[in-house]
Order: structure tokens, then sequence, then C-alpha cells
């Protein structure tokens, strides 16, 4: 598209970089094309992405006047745990694309600024390396592997690690790609590779598939995890799993049933089912279902009145994925932490003029819905 | 418009063609510009082609997550007859418009792939040589000839040709040209001929219209054939009779009374009545009509998950017109064939996605209104 | 805007002009940019004349199959009077800014194709010379004068020339300027007058506004008609006297008891007041308010499918104001028949695939709400 | 983005600028870019004041024929107080960025047109200056300051300076700056001071924030108003007391049982939430909160039909933020006057067209709501 050469990430904040939304408009200053389209695409055509986007603009914060709120602040208990604010870095796989650092440096930006990191099962160095850079609470996003044995190894290196939670991913079992990013010419680099899947064994090669069978049912699908899995995996550990890529109430409530910590309302990020609804339009539903249980939510904030809409809506807290690789390619772990700081500001800045001191008075009365 | 030289027909699939849609993408290089209108286009201003496009993106498709549908298939009945996958290839006039190879070449498409093709009365090669191409099961597709004789004719050639249904279609007894095509300078070539219909006798000339006469009422509609027709056909074959171009429920409810094998709920890809509703929007109401009675639809498919959302909303199975087109000016039969490869996986990834073994799992409750 | 020289009036048509609305897309050829300004403009900002536009596209037309139209036709009784079609030449000021024939030419035209024409108080040539040039039926809008003799004596003389119906404007007693005109520059040249008005005596200069008056309410509207004036009319003649410009369902009621021979509902042509609803939208309920008066609507008639839905939705017959400007422009009288004709034909063949063989048949029922 | 050199303030009304929007379309050619960003935009991502705009676009009004309204006005008691027509200037801080006349053109406009100018705690000029220019009703808007004392000092002032009323603006405690000015490098120029405070004491310095202090809780929203202060000042003055930036129906409840003379319905043109509804379609449910209460409306007024529409959603009259500053940038005072008297004449032109003499006969029923 352009032939403009890219910058090398930042080392300091320039001064017209004033909110998060800034990463996502200066990001194609310091990424290739092909990998700037990887990223900010989702699958096939892109219209699940599209609509997280979209579902925020259908919504309002009404102001209120004359509240006192110096007495404000973000903090919750997530699960139980307290923490300062409800913005976790979303579980993104292979962050070297964006930026050396990678988790690393997502990890250290998450320390600074007392935000919670998910690093992803196929993060670009191991759990055990991002721990180490976290310092603070980190938690691990788990993908099922072929085999139970290699799925254990993972959830075993997670706890040795000091994660405190699980988080199960279940939505994009097929992840197909985007058109965009494969007319772009996107290939993963060959340096680019799930660190912490690189002690593993290579998984034997799939049996071929009998005549007639199709390459999606009996081919992709057939390892994938069922309910059952799940079961089985909430019996090996004592760390709190949650359950990742859920936007239907019914899948909602046989996960509470099941005992999960929480859900996180996703549709991960418009890169699983092209056509899929907006994770906002699905968080309400998905709310009703679960009565209290912990819901987190995942799917287009790019401001802090994306994250109160997100709160409004149901969620107790909100993942940021985009923005996260956008943040880390334009200056690294400074990048990052500076953008979880203004979501945090312009959050805090929004609850103010929304009169609300803290976030439980983040209900969906605050809200208008917009007309037609 | 360009002057860019149109491409010969690829001879295979290029790496970057991802999907059923970038037939559509890429038939700009192999057309040139007044015929590339006269198939794109719909009847006069296009209205209800571009309404039948609008219509999928009203509904998201709501994923479902832990489902094991590793014994997932799309085989279904259609009208008793077990088929492998729920696409066909719609009947589509002169499609050496598209492609020397024309309708041999979709027929070998079609049974490279276990799709049934439905040649057209209009077809460029004849229902005879398109039946010996296809090897699997093919329709024809009727028009209704000036003289009965003449239809009669018709119908004896596809029984003896080995079609096993008939589908009759109504909805474009005047096919208004489309605006763009017209100004485009399209003209249907001389070499460009029905060739079923080459050995019948040219039809006389009509009488002169009386004074005061309409070209319309009483000059293209004074043939046009009527409820007697329907009922006059459905005594002559012992074919399945499928109607085609229905889109109001009580005429639907009409046909089944009548008997009719199935319903094609169609607005003739937009070129029959311009301002037409899209093919989409009528279909869940045709279906409230007719109970269980079998029904096709056509009118915009141009992914799987369009055809997700067809069935979905009512459809048993669905047909292809302007992607077999387009596919055909790419790569003839390999395009034909590729492209119905590709929307086939493309349901069924939808499928999957959507926790859906089987297409009778493919209900309205899969389905999701996007807000206005 | 464009340097293009203008054509001059073409005296054949063109292959390429293959529908009505051609006559608006090839205007610009024909027109100067200010004249064309104020022309295509509304008042203000343009708002209603959009409105009116966009009013139709939220309308289809459901097709109908098999059903016998070969006795089809468009004549209908419009206030007891058998006409053809339901198309009229709405009354237009100053034609001659489109085509030195205007009126005449208009007139000549609508002889050719069955219409009536409606002259302007306005218009070009005198309403004599138009009722010599129409041949058939002609009728005769009238602007009340600031002195009732003047009223009369321009009503006796449409009396005296044969006009068979009155239509009494009243929605446009103030004609704000359109922005877009006035910054084109455009100004009504000298030679433009009001052929009817040429033989008045010039009015006395309006009295001086008191101060604190104000120049619209104590000013233009100081000589505007009211409910007596109308009253007063309907005593004076024994022809016809329709009211056009009515939106509001009350007012329309109030006409009905007075006794009008009809309603036009009409916005003028989103000439009046900036910020009107569409006529086609104010339509239903004018309906509803009136029970079986005739109605003919005016505005943003481009094809004859707009026409079936207007009649879908309550008029008897239609006006047709910019195509006439338009078609005079492009090729004189010969233009505004071909427009008509096409208009027609376009309106036979949206009844014929709508399965209505006659007006009377083209209720509410035959169309669908486009979704938002 | 342009480098053409700006124009001088006009010191005559040309002929092509024909109404009150016409200022914001030629303001651009009088106001450096940057300036423009920042008085054209929004606070943040510049939603709400779109917001403000699109709102008026979802109503029409409906024309009413032959009414009298030749004894038409637009008087109407504010308050109390007899005023010739219902459109009020702004309070608007630091006019001097759109011409050096600033707030005493303003004034001298709205003494010219029988306005009422509401001037700004942040005005160029001082309160006295231009109370002096006002000779006409001047009230005041009043920003809290830090300090009791100084709030006090500048109401006192107000009221030596006989303002007739106070407007505390609560609504914008905090004022995010917009992105677009932002990055177009607007900076308040230091010559632009805020002169009602320049003889305040500069206030101290605030207290260094703890650790874990929020910079908006705890540092900007710490000196915030609250409803205490809104009591104590309805102690401390006799003159009306009006409340600014009101959207939320339970605000306006609790501020009409407080006792305040009226409520100004506003989401400060979009300058404080960003993401706040429209002040248009707040309006109609303040209303129905506050019975008979005054309500002023502000937001997004660029014409007479707007003002018509505010009115009939519930406003007694209305302000006029952007317009005003845009014809100061174009022709200074005369600017202001001329664009108040365009905004008058196409209210009273939309009343006489609607068959409104009088502003008790904008009622809601005067409106159309838009189909979507």
């Amino acid at each position: 598209m352009t032939s403009t050469p890219l910058q090398s990430a930042l080392t300091s904040i320039p001064i017209d970089l004033v909110c998060a939304l800034d990463y996502e408009r200066l990001a194609p200053q310091f990424m290739a094309p092909p990998t700037l389209a990887y990223i900010a695409g989702g699958s096939g055509s892109g219209s699940s992405s599209a609509a997280n986007r979209a579902a925020f603009a259908r919504w309002s914060v009404l102001p209120r006047i004359l509240r006192d709120v110096s007495h404000g602040h973000t903090r919750l208990k997530l699960a139980g745990v307290p923490v300062s604010h409800p913005i976790l870095l979303a579980p993104v796989a292979f962050q070297a694309l964006a930026h050396p650092g990678a988790d690393i440096d997502s990890a250290r930006a998450a320390a600074a600024v007392d935000a919670t990191i998910i690093s992803s099962t196929l993060s670009s160095f191991t759990v055990e390396q991002i721990a180490r850079a976290a310092g603070g609470p980190h938690w691990f996003q788990l993908y099922f592997q072929p085999r139970r044995e290699a799925t254990m190894r993972l959830l075993r290196r997670a706890e040795a690690a000091g994660c405190s939670a699980i988080v199960a991913t279940f939505d994009a079992v097929i992840q197909a790609p985007g058109h965009a990013a494969l007319r772009a010419g996107f290939r993963l680099p060959p340096s680019c590779v799930a660190a912490n899947l690189a002690s593993e064994p290579a998984a034997s090669a799939l049996s071929a598939l009998a005549d007639g069978d199709s390459r999606i049912f009996q081919g992709a699908m057939r390892g994938a995890p069922t309910w059952d899995d799940l079961a089985w995996l909430l019996t090996q550990t004592r760390l709190p799993v949650w359950v990742k890529g859920v936007l239907h109430p019914d899948d909602a409530r046989q996960l509470a049933a099941m005992g999960v910590a929480g859900i996180v309302v996703s549709n991960h990020g418009g890169r699983g089912l092209d056509g899929a609804p907006a994770s906002l339009d699905a968080l309400p539903q998905v709310r009703a279902a679960v009565g209290s249980l912990p819901l987190l939510f995942d799917g287009g904030i790019r401001s802090g009145s994306d994250i109160f809409k997100a709160l409004a809506l149901g969620a107790d807290a909100v993942l940021v994925g985009r923005l996260q690789l956008y943040a880390l390619a334009v200056a690294g772990a400074l990048g990052v932490a500076h953008m979880l700081q203004c979501l945090r500001e312009e959050l805090e800045l929004c609850m103010a003029l929304a009169g609300c001191a803290t976030l439980d008075q983040i209900d969906r009365a605050t809200l208008w819905r917009q007309p037609a």
C-alpha cells in the first residue's frame, strides 16, 4: 500500500499521543502492511471485528451533575481478588510480530500500571519468562492440545510459574484466515514460534481422512475439546478456571453450572466465526443468564468510555487485545503502559462526568440507547 | 472503464484465491466490462440484486462452544433424494458469455464436487450435451414457450436426457434490461444462442397490437403462463416439478396445494421486478406458509455463512448463480468446482463454530438479528 | 462547476435513453449549472426534496406469479372522468428556463400520450396558449393573487380556456430560495415572465411594515389565503377545485368537509417548508383521513415503480414535476412525451410482475416495508 | 490543511450569505485551522457534538395550510420577563479566538437584535465591559471557583454589572481536549485570557496527590461543586439562578425541587462527556420531568427549523454557541447580528409554513418523526 519506511518503536511518548485510540492511529507507521493486516483483521471478511466496534456507537453515556466523586476510585474484586482497575491484557498469540520485546514487554507494562496480564499458550516467550517479567498477578490462557498429556504439561507449568488463574479458550478451534491478511501476503515468519510448545514433541500427523470425510468435521474438529474435556480440566487444577469465547447464554448457563470461576464474553476479536455478533451485543444476555458470576468482556475496547459501556452492560472487567499489540509496536513496554494508563484515566473521566464514584455505580441506567 | 487487457481463464487456482467470494473480486479481470455489467447487474436500477446482498448483513450467527461435531456432515435428502451437500448450480442463461466451456464446464464441475446442476432452457449447450457432461444428477429449468407443443418438446427432451427434476420459472416473464448494462453498451453477441431452441421453428411474429393495446399487458404478457398452464404441466410429466421465483406466501401456499415438488424462493437475482424485496427477507414467510414443503433459496449467496443463514431462515438448500458465472470466467470448470468446494467448506466451518453437526440443527435460534 | 458546453435539445431519442430516470441523468448536459441548481434543488437546504426520493427506497413491491394480466390496462376515472393512465404533468412555473417551447411543448407532449397537463399560474405561456396546444384535458393551477379581482380574472380565463379543473396551491406562500441555487448564482432571467400575469396591473407596493413588524408574519403572510378565501373560491366556479400541498391529515379532513374535488398530497417538491416530511411518508395518513376522496400524489416520482408505490399507499394518480423539466430540457416536447411513455410502461411492467391487471388491484398488500 | 491565506473579518454582508448556516460554511476562510478545529470540535472524539447535529435530522416539521398567521410574532416571557424572540447568545469562553471584538461585539450584536447575551466566566472582556456594550438584558454564566470567596466575588460583580440572571454551569468540570484540536496543534495563545479572573489571585497550587490517588477523582474533581454548593449559591443572590448542562431527568427533577429559575438542557456542545447523547434527544424527558419549569436548549442549533424543533420538543428558548463564534469570525458584531436575524426569520418562516402564529402553538404535534 504505502512504501513509507517503517519507524522504529519510540522510546518516549510524543505529545500528540493523547488517547488510547491513538495507538491504533499510529500503528501503521510501525508495522509492515501484511503484519498490520493480520493483526487488525478478523477471520474471513472481518465482519465480526467491525461489528465489535460498531456496537459501542449504539450507546451513549448520560452525564450527571453535582455529584461528589472526590472519593472515587476504580478498585474492584475480581473473583475475590482485589485489583486496582478493571483493565486486563488479553492473551494474544505471537506478540513478537509487533515488537521483539513481545510478551515480556507487555508483562512489564502490566506490572507498571497494576494490570493483570493473561499470557497466551501461543506466546512468543515462555510462561516462565513472562511470569518473571510480570511481577504482579498473571494468568495463563490455555488452548487444549491434541493430547491430554500435553494439555496437562502446560497446566502444570502455568501453576508452577505462579499463574493465579487459567483461561481456557474454546471459541476459535478453527481460525479461518482473514481475507485481507491473505491478500496482503501475510505469512507467520519462521522465527515467530509458540515458545511454550517448543519443547513439545511435534504433533503426530493427523491420520488421513477417509473418503468422503470433511476436512472440517472429521479433520480440524476431531480433536476439538468438548464439555467432557472441560469437566476433566476442572478436576485437574485448584486454580480458578475461566472460560473465554462465550456469546450464547445457554453456553454461559452451562458453564456456570459446572463451576467455572468466570466467563470471558468474547468473539475472539472477530477472529473466530466470521459473522458472529459483536461481543458487546451479546453481553447483556450472558449477564442475565449467569447472575453474579464474574464476567470479563473482550471485543473492541478502544477507549475508557468503551470500558464504561461494557461495565454498564454487565462486565466486571475488560480485556484489551489489539490496542496492546498496537501500543507494543509503537513504543514497546512504555507504549503498553501508557496505553493502559490512558484507558484508565479515560474511564475515570467518564465515570466522573457520569457521576459514578465507583465501578458498582456503573449500571444499565447510566447508558442511553442511541436512536437508530 | 478500464483498459487493462483481459486475462485468459486460469488453469490452476492461485494461492490468493481463498474464498468463494474471491471469484466475484477477480471476475473483472476476466470479463469485458459490458459483459460484467450484464451479469453483475439486475433489472432496471439493480435495487433488488443489491437488496439480496444487504439482507445477509442483517443477520449474525451465534457461536457455540464445546460441542462434539466430529461426526458432522452436510448430507440431506432433497425431496427424498440423498445429496451430499445443499449447494446446487442455479440455472443461468447464456453461460458462454462467461467462458466458452459454458454449461458443459459447469456440469463437469458439478459432477466433480457432487453438486446438482440445473441447466437452463436458455443454456449455451443443449440439455442432452449438458446431461452427458453432468454424470451425476441434473435438473432442467423450463421456460414456457409461446406454444404448448414447444414447451412439451423441451419437457420430453429433458426427460429423455435423464433430468431428474423440472424447475419451472415464472418470475421473469419480462426481464427488463439493467440500466448499467445498457449504458455499458452490452449486446448479446450473435454467437450467443439458446442451444435448446435452435431446432425450434422461429416463433411466429406476434400479431400486431390493436390500437390502445399495451406492449406490456397485451404484448409481452399475452403468452405468459398462468396457473392453468402450471396445472397442465403437472399432468404432463412424472418428474418432480419445482417452481422457481416465489416470494409471496400466498403464491407459495397455492403451489403447495397444487402438489409441486418444491419451491425456489427467488427474485431471479434481482433480474425480475426491479424493486422486489430481497429473497432472504421473503424466505421466512414462505417457509411459514408451506410447512415442510422442500424449499430452495436463490439470491445473493456468496459464502458459506450466507448458506447457513438461508438454511436457518427456512431453506433446505441453495442455488448459486452469479458466483457460478464468475468462477467460470476466472477458471472454467476448475473454477466452478473450486468455488463450490470453497462454499461447502465455508458452510462446514460455520456449522462447526456454530455447534451444528448436521444441517437439521441449523434453525432460527442459531441466528442473531443485527441491531439496526 | 463544469465548463463543458451545453448541448442543444435533442430532436430524436438516443438509444441509451432507456428509462424516465435517464432524463434526470442527462439534464446536466442541457442546462446551465445555475438553472439546474434552481430546478433540482428544494428550498433552503433541500432536505425535503431529498426526503421525497429516500422515502421510495423504504418500500419494495412483492412479485406475484402466474396471474393472467393479458387484459390489463391502466385506465381509471379521476374524479369521475375517464383517463387512460394515472400520470399527470404537474404545474411548474417558468418552464422556459428549461426549453423555449416551455408549457406549449409540455402540453403537446401531454396530448400525444393522453396525459393531463396542469398549467401553472406562473407558466411561461398564457393559459389560453397552453389550452390550444393541449388538445386533450388540461387543468389550471391557481395561486391566489393579492387582490380577489385578480384571482377572479385568472379563474375566469381558465374557465374560458376550457380548463376542466382548478388546482389551488397553498403550501408555498413563501418559497424560500434554495441555498444551492443561490450559491450557484441563479437569477430568474428578465425574459422569464409569468405570461398569465403580464396583463395584470403591477401589484401596489406593500405598505411599509410597522416598527417591530415581521417581514414574514406581517409582510409575506399578510395577503396569504386562508380557509375563508378557499370557501369563497368554491362559490365562484362550477369547475372541480382540487387543493394542492397537503400533508397533514387534519387539513385533509377539513378540505374534504368543505367539498373540494380532491387533494394533491405534496410538499411542493421540497420547495415549501424546508424540513417537511416526504410526500410519500405523509400519504397513507392523508388517505386514511379522507376515505374515498380523490388523491393525487406529487413528490419525487422518477419511475413506474415509484408510481406503483404511491398508488399502493393511497394515491389515485400522480404528478410529475422535475422529470417534466428535465425531459423538456433534453428533448423538448418529444422528450416529455417519451418520458411519460417510459413512466407508463414502467408502471405497466411493475403491475404485470406484481400480478396487478388494473390499478385498483394495487393496494397496500402489494408492498413490502424494507427492513431498516 | 490548506495554505489559503485567511480573510479579514468582513465589514458588510455579502449577497451569497443567505442563512445562518452559511456562517459555519464560511468560517474556515476566517480562522486558522487549529483555532477552527478547537472551536468546531467537541471533547475527545467529538462524538457528542456530531450527535447534536444528527438528532435534528430525525425530525420533520409538518406544514399546515390556510391558517391566518398575519398576527404572528415570536414574543415570549422567559421566566416572567418579556423578550421579543427565543434566541439567546450562549456563554462561550475565549471569544477573542474568533475576533478581537470578542464578547463586546457579541454584546453589541445582541443589543441590535433584541437578543439576550449570556457572558461567560471565561469571557475575553470583563463582565462590566460586556454589560456596558450590551445595553439590553445580559446574563452571567458562572463557573464555581476553587474557593467560595472567588465564586462570591464573581457573583457580586455580575450583580453590580446589572446582569439579570445567573447561569451556573456544572457539566464540564473537566473538559477533555478534542483529539482533532490537539492534533492540529491548537494552543490557547498567551494573549487569550479570562478577563474576569485577571484580578483574582492565582489559585494556590493543588496539593500533591497522595500515592495511588487519581488525577481525575482526587485531582480535578476534588474541588468540583456539589449539590451543597448549589444550595449555598441559591442563598447568596436574589437573581434568578439557572443551571446549565442537564441531560438526566433525575438531575432536572432535583433542580426543580431546589427552586432554580430554569434549566439549560445541554451537553456543552459536545465538549463535556465524549459520548453523551445529543441534547435534543434528552430534551423531551427533561421536559417531562420538570413540568412547566423554564427550559433553555443548547446543542447544535444551526437554523430556524432547528429552533422550531427544539421548541416543539420542550424548550422555551434556545442558545446559540458555535454559530456565534463563526459569525464573529466572519463579520464581527455585524455578523453576529445578521446571523441572529437570519435565525429569527428562518424560525418565523418555519412557523408560518407550519401554521403557527405564536410560539406556544409549537408543540410535539407539529413534528413528524422521520422513519429510520
